[in-house]
């Protein structure tokens, strides 16, 4: 039997500098946590902002905090496709060569020319739990999911260390396709091959 | 190495029965396909419809043909959740105590007190390639996927008949979740518990 993490789902959200901020929320608006995140020190906002593509807009998308040195959208492709935006997976932070797109706020627009990713998925652990789980930080592992829809996902990044909680990231996709929920468990896959 | 298929990703589409159609586009009315679905006889239309629910619509949902028995909503359940409907995981016409919704076409409208699903992945063969593949008419079996979103997605229905045409009908949430497009291929493996 392999470790078993709990699943966190990822609904499309954006982080945002501080510069892009004030430019949507104006100079020196607080955000208003709504919940923090399972990761430490991070929360939703309240706020939210759209999001316009060359095919579409999506309203609604709630800003996460705290601000970042870079503005990142996180979008599963199924989003992705209704903006008409090409967004490659990547794993967050990294974000050359990525497409842009705009970002309407309640006190101004933004037009970012990078920074619009699909996450790459993932899998969070303190280094005690990595150790328990016979994983290391940045190694590849599959996670297995029980269930009438499931299956098991293939080339999941491990993300191990002292800052982190045991959480599975994946997006909405990836989430409905094993038709998951908060609720469920990912059993992490050591393939030998990859240590 | 099980046996590959090509994928054939289904979009969020309805089929109408005679009776929704005559109210939705008038009596008599003549779908006009727009290009053939690998199943033989069956075709996507130009035609489309809005789909209304609790919480939201879609706009632009083609309507597949010929005319069925029932009217049969197929979404992904990313869909389902844009409208706030709970749409359960079924089998083609298995369409008892399924959530119905809004029809929205040019000529009508339409409630339909049942009839929305979301489509149990399933891959269609013809007797003579089951057979080339070790598997029967209804087995389960899984999917294997490459690429960097791969994976392997379990309890697929087999689905083999004369009538038949090699293809694996996976929905959007399924395809983007493992990145997949119609170029792609699966392959089957056989659970020998299964058998």
């Amino acid at each position: 039997m392999g470790y078993k993490v709990p699943v966190g789902l990822c609904n499309k959200h954006l982080h945002l500098c501080q510069a892009d901020q004030d430019i949507l929320f104006g100079k020196d608006y607080q955000m208003t946590p709504m919940k923090p995140l399972s990761q430490p020190g991070q929360f939703a906002a309240e706020e939210k902002v759209e999001l316009v593509g060359p095919k579409g807009s999506l309203k609604g998308i709630r800003v996460l905090g705290p601000c970042r040195p870079e503005t990142q959208v996180e979008l599963a492709m199924t989003d992705a496709r209704a903006l008409g935006i090409q967004a490659p997976i990547r794993e967050s932070g990294s974000l050359e060569g990525t497409p842009g797109l705009k970002i309407i706020g309640p006190k101004g627009e933004v037009e970012i020319d990078h920074g619009v990713i699909i996450a790459w998925r993932h899998v969070h652990l303190t280094d005690e739990q990595a150790k328990e789980a016979g994983v290391v930080d940045r190694q590849i592992v599959s996670l297995k999911f029980e269930g009438f829809r499931g299956g098991t996902l293939d080339n999941v990044l491990v993300r191990a260390g002292v800052k982190n909680y045991l959480d599975i990231h994946i997006d909405t996709d990836e989430g409905n396709a094993l038709g998951l929920s908060n609720s469920d468990f990912g059993e992490i896959i050591i393939h030998e091959e990859d240590k």
